[in-house]
């Protein structure tokens, strides 16, 4: 056991949570709401937008807009996604602190998602990360289906090693292991990120476990109790599932941060702000908060 | 690290699930459906009633009409709730297999529920548990308030440890430990075990953990982890929190038990039967099922 003293959440809900959320095209006013608020939590890292196609991805259309119109909070990182170096270029001239690439750990992921191999895709990050680099920017590296995958099923840790280690010699300075379907169980997480973890310092390691089987926090306890010591999380559950209708999608933050608080590992972020947060934001989309604990607690 | 290489699952949907539900009385025609159902999944131990005042539980008024419906299975070992004697005498004639006692680990928590002291609580069992080992009926012991209590707050786990050797040495075959506000997370689950296992051999040691607060899966697992090899657990997670309005109560034995599997961990028990049985129960209780597991599936 060699549990952390601290763990890092970074704050998925205005990205993954919100582009994941089925529903009309969400107000910039309310993302910059929700941004602004959540930067007077605690949390040091917030993902808040993604430089992407508005074909493909209409509910980001706004990034540039978002960035614009965010409150700018000291000691707060605001980063954006970029799959492509015109993203990066979007999100260098909306001056976000950081960005992300986003890889996977199944081929057949990589295919249906971009059309193109992981060796392909790795390739088509290595100008972006070179570019962000050289704008002093840092670059945190997705690699997804960690656990499982729709389409290939069971995935073989030393693969998740290797796109791991890819993205790390590329120049990521962190790396998010991604249960992105949450078919993953305690254990299966344990042994993914042993096989990680002689690949890359697990000091570098994030776990972005989903809930959609509920399982995310078992997962998490699991890999916690490894040491690794950050952990991704969205305000209420935003964000469902793309391969189920109704499931879940991302663990909610405030269910995170109840079972860090009472394994008594510090985070530096106020439960109650942020579960009220979660059910202003749900309320504006019109549900209740994905958050268990922000429903014990009842402040809605 | 002694992790089960099988577990047991005690299911408590049909009595502690469906008391807890809020609605009106339910049919005794669908939790006879329900219990049958549920004997046809693998499950070994089933709740199937509560010989209790109507006055007190109205939900659980039709317990002997239940008990003369349901179709035994072979194998399958069926419970009721039994208070005191005058429920005793009522499982007895009904031919329930097996009778539980209902104690606490908090003073506040007994007074309030049935206006005694621990000390005295202990006493209105013994001529029970007496009277039904006179029957050879076994005698399933629960502690409630094992991690938390709504009116003590926190609980000093020698208390629990001392409430379950008594029950253990009274006679209960097995104690079941309920974190009833669901309150707890992995370490506080594992020093509350450690402390009784000091008490009771863990062999006799039950898990019941509430997801009130999102964090049974990680509970079980951590106390799984201890070699803990009983769970208690509500189908499609029925049953609300009477503490809090819209919150969560049991665990769905869908979702433990897809952990289970996971960790290859055996039950005997069949997960799709048991997810759609989750569906079909809370189809007629007019709600969506409460396993995050039965709704990845998507059997509805």
């Amino acid at each position: 056991m060699a549990f952390p003293t601290h763990v890092r959440l970074f704050e998925m809900g205005a990205r993954d949570g919100l582009q994941n959320e089925s529903g009309p095209i969400i107000d910039t006013a309310v993302k910059v709401e929700l941004i602004n608020q959540l930067s007077d939590t605690g949390l040091t890292h917030i993902e808040a937008a993604s430089f992407v196609s508005p074909k493909w991805v209409p509910q980001m259309g706004d990034a540039s807009e978002v960035m614009s119109n965010i409150t700018r909070k000291a000691g707060v990182t605001y980063s954006a996604l970029t799959p492509n170096l015109k993203g990066l270029e979007g999100a260098i001239a909306a001056g976000v602190d950081e960005v992300a690439v986003f890889g996977a750990a199944s081929e057949a992921f990589t295919r249906k998602n971009i059309n193109c191999s992981i060796k392909e895709s790795l390739e088509r990050f290595a100008p972006v990360i070179e570019m962000a680099k050289e704008h002093n920017i840092r670059v945190r590296g997705y690699v997804s289906t960690v656990m499982g995958c729709p389409y290939d099923g069971d995935i073989d840790p030393a693969q998740v090693a290797a796109v791991s280690r890819d993205l790390m010699d590329m120049g990521c300075y962190e790396i998010s292991l991604g249960d992105t379907i949450g078919v993953g169980t305690p254990l299966k997480a344990k042994r993914m990120l042993e096989a990680v973890a002689k690949q890359v310092p697990i000091e570098l390691l994030a776990a972005h476990f989903h809930d959609t089987y509920g399982q995310a926090l078992a997962n998490l306890y699991a890999v916690v109790e490894e040491g690794v010591a950050v952990i991704d999380a969205s305000v209420a559950g935003l964000g469902g599932c793309p391969y189920a209708k109704g499931a879940s999608g991302n663990v909610a933050t405030e269910d995170v941060l109840y079972m860090l608080n009472g394994l008594g590992i510090e985070t530096g972020v106020d439960l109650q702000k942020l579960a009220q947060i979660g059910h202003w934001i749900t309320a504006q989309l019109g549900r209740t908060s994905g958050s268990k604990v922000a429903l014990a607690l009842g402040c809605n």
